[in-house]
């Protein structure tokens, strides 16, 4: 059961709808982190990369994100941005098609991209085309299985939409890519933590994600890389830092690659935001998916507290909202619907000001969209009921 | 004076000359990270990135980290690992030098690398050049001006070096770099607040650094990003992440790059080693070269002191230690040394485990040097003169 989580995170008398942006604080971070500085940095220093296990904390918490996820231990590396992460999975992918192509004739010379994606996926799948001699094709998920060709070396998607939160079918267009003969990349800041991901399961072949949403790790803490296990050995990294070669401190000036998730890393671990960020897992991890034993999260639960949540919103806000002044962009079937809600509405950003001024935080998505996150580890149906209210009675001043 | 400067960081009794790795923690930065994880994060949440000045804090301590190496404002980012923005630098100095080679006629098809450098500059300037097409090669700081020619695009060098802890001459390379047409990109990794750089004033075209060893930023912490004011507009990175992006909250498909120094950001920044980062800047900023009245570093001062403490170590070295026992790769000549002292000797790895148990803290580097780093916001004479009394007394035992 989740109802007795909501009390490891630091919470006040607003309803906070805006986890799928900035997680809440986990009450077990400020102790954590108060121990790394004084202790592990202000006492032992230097000698805090080894004995603090500092330096094997990508792959350490790489491995407390697998099992939220679907993934099997070792395939699954914290560090950099979502952005970069973007960048070193598409080239990779590329790469790994190049040598698929090399010893089947003919050049793959496209990488298809979720046109409805969250801006950055698109900029950087961009570049990562420019520079791999590739062209960017946006479409939307659902024109991917038309589009793929066997010119597609790789098809970069978001389980679900930041904007709308739709949730996108990942077995059935991984299946499709891989029918091609591509790679499939995607995108999981937005399913992670809230709802199944089943990376392993469904055979996909890389992944991103950020760890700030439903992991709740923090302003800005780093995100993550899934490299299939047995595609590991063929990830021939763009950003090949120090801290993923075999011998690091061997100092060579010749690159080798390390075995495993820790290929995906690149420079020095920024060990606050990372520390932080497992201690923040640690919700997961007394009972949880995580294994041990005690009365922590799965995800199994997270995933029907989220479709009743979100349910709950939809119909309290069809209750006291007039109708016709909202549009809902988030789609009635469950399987389509990620851990958030979207209304489309003209006054949407001078609406979420005022929601926002009477303690209902959500966010506004230009030009016309508020978006109401649902993080099932602390959301109560009380404040739902109460956003919705609130919901109803701003748009009745503000219409 | 830095004399008084020492109680601002959290000491103890041993001997901490690993500052060139890992800068101690500054006793301005855990009560800050407090207010930032229980205020600002716990409290505030997503309001924090535009009420707490999150979202510019890549570029206002950017801003702090200026006046340290010689750049007037608005020309430093921060954000990303060191190795990220050593990609970023050497990609966007060669599409530089294609733009030039394109009215100019001709391709520069070499990029020059420090071959003595700390080796992910090596392994990230060879990514950078097989995804421009171009040809890695290289050559010791030494060998640059012979290696110039109509075919370099980009110089990328060390200020010191890592390991025998040599300044290299930045005027002199710069301007050689500047006269074949080519674009200098400089890590000042080890040289940055233990030294003069003087960016603007020698036209450095861009510089990258970390802020973990004489900065004190903390482990990990982001690195930076110069890009020279007139250079900003060609400033091509091959990371657009979104927040580089000129109207990042618009979401538009279309990526068009922020202008100044925005323009090297990729993702979300890591708030959390960012502003513990801002904090540990503090000890510069009260009277040193910040410009505030008080009592904080000077550049000029730490300089003068840094020359002093390794004169001293050096002869001490010499006074205490058995000729031929060591020998120190460190130059002689002020103007070719940088913080730190390495000698070298065959059971280095053997000895440093001995002096850390006795105390006094440096690092081995492979194969066989002693690298001893003097920061002197902290280091103090006698700390010099007991760190070659028992460098000498374990030498003799380990002999």
């Amino acid at each position: 059961m989740l109802s007795g989580l909501r009390s490891r995170f630091v919470l006040d008398d607003a309803v906070y709808l805006d986890g799928n942006s900035l997680g809440a604080l986990p009450a077990s971070v400020p102790g954590r982190l108060t121990d790394v500085v004084h202790r592990e940095w202000g006492e032992m220093r230097i000698r805090s990369w080894d004995e603090s296990g500092w330096w094997t904390a990508p792959e350490r918490i790489g491995d407390r994100i697998a099992p939220l996820v679907g993934a099997a231990p070792g395939q699954i590396v914290v560090g950099d941005s979502t952005s970069v992460n973007v960048f070193k999975a598409v080239v990779a992918a590329v790469r790994m098609a190049e040598e698929d192509s090399a010893s089947a004739g003919g050049r793959r010379d496209e990488i298809l991209v979720d046109a409805t994606t969250f801006p950055t996926d698109g900029y950087m799948a961009e570049s990562a085309a420019r520079m791999t001699g590739r062209t960017l094709r946006p479409v939307t998920p659902a024109e991917v299985p038309a589009a793929l060709s066997d010119r597609t070396a790789a098809v970069l998607l978001n389980h679900v939409d930041y904007r709308t939160g739709r949730l996108h079918d990942l077995p059935a267009l991984t299946a499709a890519v891989h029918e091609a003969g591509a790679y499939a990349v995607w995108d999981l800041c937005h399913s992670a933590g809230a709802l199944p991901v089943d990376l392993d399961e469904h055979g996909v072949d890389l992944a991103i994600g950020c760890t700030y949403k439903y992991l709740n790790g923090g302003p800005g803490s780093p995100a993550y890389l899934y490299v299939r296990r047995d595609l590991q050995p063929r990830f021939d990294s763009p950003l090949p830092g120090w801290t993923s070669h075999a011998a690091p401190f061997a100092m060579r000036p010749a690159y080798e690659a390390a075995a495993g998730a820790p290929r995906g890393r690149v420079g020095t671990p920024d060990i606050l935001s990372m520390l932080a960020l497992e201690a923040a897992l640690d919700v997961w991890y007394e009972g949880g998916d995580g294994g041990a034993a005690g009365a922590g999260a799965t995800i199994a639960a997270v995933r029907a507290k989220s479709l009743a949540l979100t349910d709950f919103f939809l119909r309290c806000v069809a209750a006291y909202v007039p109708e016709g002044r909202v549009e809902s962009l988030t789609p009635v079937a469950h399987a389509e619907r990620g851990s958030q809600v979207a209304l489309r509405c003209d006054d949407a950003g001078d609406v979420m000001k005022r929601l926002i001024h009477r303690g209902v935080i959500g966010d506004f998505r230009h030009p016309d969209v508020l978006r109401f996150g649902f993080t099932p580890l602390y959301v109560t149906f009380a404040d739902v009921e109460r956003a919705a209210r609130v919901l109803a009675e701003t748009l009745g001043e503000a219409g």
